[in-house]
């Protein structure tokens, strides 16, 4: 098994993290790596839970925050083991998405012995796959006392600046009809095809609006991310499913933002479909008026870090954000490196990330 | 192995065609069968070229019909083996594609034996799948003076009347690019799918044309046969790939229908676009005008039957028409009803096929 070494500089351990392959489904090392690390700590009682790990302080204060990481991965392209760039960043899968966060709890983990709130330390599998696999799901349903909190923080990569809440995103399959027929007969059928045109000129001329939700702006986006139809190339396509992704502001709820995204399918004039809904992830809120929330939007803008910003994508905290905890993300690296082939940290965001939630938690 | 009678009422030969099951590339058995009841005849030559067999005549008269068929069949739906219906149709896989025509063809190869023009018998393989494997092609290709003729019938199903020519078809992939990006970032992207969308309205709106050629209306059409696009859920598809099957009227030659399909596809003013064509196949022109094809539409219109139409679809006789050979479509069932699952010929529409052959051959 792995060893990992939490009192040595962070940097290392993400690397060290990195080069421990983690692959959703594939978390077993890791995960035993991260029990054995923190188990002879005897300020935090470990529970494992599959291969989520989570690792609480007893100290009785007022709030307790819950500090939330994945251990896995998006599958390796060739960028694993890490190495150094030039300019100093960590190179390899995870590196941003999300190790590089790991490592800052882990390294706090070790060396917060008697912070001010209690801490829950959370690391868990399976965030990049389907929904109902993902790990922080799983100790929700099964262990909620273990993720129980006032306020919450996932190291998902910010750069190092707070985002509150985020966009909500539901798929929905919309399967338009027509009659198959031969193709050198194409009057005797309906092509389901050409029928989706209409669908697709909404989508295509479609503006998506931004929001204003507790003074931070939420982008929203409607995007056909599939299409499909169509058995031979001498039949008349009888379906033609366009799978719809709908990314929307905490403005709205589930409810609200389904009625607003069937409205715009109806709006295309087209007829003969069904919509199926595949995935439904509420928004969140960035609940940044939460006192714990707005001490450490405090403390983080002392180091001169720029405000906090809205979330534009689906994360965890919407988890968090149904358990009724209010939530922020903050973590170092790029999210726009994300599951990038050439994803990459800055080295300087790690230590950035760590002394901003160390001054914080010892304040 | 199956012994064939070529002696029997010619639906009792079509029942024992379509009882040995014959899907394209499986023609081993059927083959076999036609080649050992061929063999035995001493008026007709007899080559055998993988499983596609050719008997010949050699008379010495002054002209020369070449009558084919095909012996595979789209595969089997539970309809083999073969029954009758309560109204007297032959029920079961290949009834009308198209082992009645070639049990007209055996029966009359066997009774035939000094027609009035010499006649060249061929039966083939791999019909009814990608072009290139076609059974007709290799003949043509490997063993040209084995299909040579001045005039050829091609048995495929026209419920006993002549239709003269098809319309050609090709199919071209319209390869639609965009620019991949997380869904939560749509904007980062460009959406291959919705930037289709022009090109998808362009079909839905066309209007096909219907062209008259030596008398016979070809319908035409343009579709989409089939359109997909998209790898993930969360991410922008960065190609879409609609694939277009244009049914063309003989009044084009290949060139001319590339250049009609491929502006229809720039009136719809989408760009960033590749365009492959994946299958070409020419129109024949219907052919009436030769000697021999008047000849017998002459002795057809005598037995009463409707005067000579356009075959919508493409078939066969477009390769003969490259090979210079007039040649037209004439066989028992209603196309319509190719690879249906009812699939069903009346015995009648036999009969008067054989008949219909017969009286022209013998006059």
């Amino acid at each position: 098994m792995t060893h990992l070494d939490l009192a040595v500089p962070v940097e290392l351990l993400a690397k060290a993290l990195v080069d421990i392959p983690s692959v959703s489904g594939n978390e077993d090392r890791i995960a035993d790596a991260v029990e054995a690390a923190l188990t002879p700590l005897v300020h935090l009682e470990v529970t494992r839970l599959g291969n989520a790990i989570v690792a609480r302080t007893h100290l009785g204060r007022p709030e307790r925050v819950v500090i939330a990481g994945h251990l896995d991965t998006v599958p390796i392209k060739g960028n694993v083991p890490s190495e150094w760039s030039a300019d100093g960043d960590l190179v390899g899968r995870g590196a941003v998405d999300m190790k590089a966060g790991v490592a800052v709890q882990l390294s706090l983990a070790a060396a917060l012995t008697a912070p001010t709130r209690d801490i829950t330390w959370v690391f868990y599998d399976q965030e990049e796959v389907e929904a109902d696999r993902n790990g922080l799901g799983r100790i929700a349903r099964e262990r909620p006392d273990l993720v129980a909190g006032d306020f919450a923080v996932l190291c998902e990569p910010t750069q190092g600046v707070i985002e509150g809440g985020c966009n909500g995103t539901m798929r929905a399959e919309v399967r338009v009809h027509g009659k198959a027929a031969h193709s050198a007969r194409a009057w005797k059928g309906l092509n389901a095809v050409h029928r989706a045109a209409p669908l697709l000129a909404v989508l295509a001329e479609h503006e998506p609006e931004t929001f204003t939700v507790d003074g931070l702006d939420y982008r929203e986006g409607v995007n056909a991310v599939r299409i499909s139809g169509g058995i031979a190339g001498n039949v008349i396509p009888d379906e033609c499913i366009v799978t719809l992704n709908y990314r929307f502001a905490p403005r709205w709820t589930l409810a609200e933002a389904q009625s607003r995204l069937e409205a715009l399918v109806a709006s295309s004039g087209i007829d003969g479909y069904d919509l199926v809904y595949t995935d439904l992830s509420g928004a969140a809120r960035p609940g940044l008026d939460a006192p714990l929330a707005a001490s450490f939007a405090e403390s983080v803008a002392r180091t001169g870090v720029a405000a906090p910003r809205a979330k534009q994508g689906w994360t965890d905290v919407a988890r968090f954000g149904e358990l009724g905890i209010p939530a922020v993300n903050y973590g170092p690296g790029d999210p726009e490196l994300a599951h990038a082939d050439d994803e990459r940290c800055p080295v300087i965001e790690i230590h950035q990330c760590r002394a901003g939630l160390e001054a914080w938690l010892t304040s």
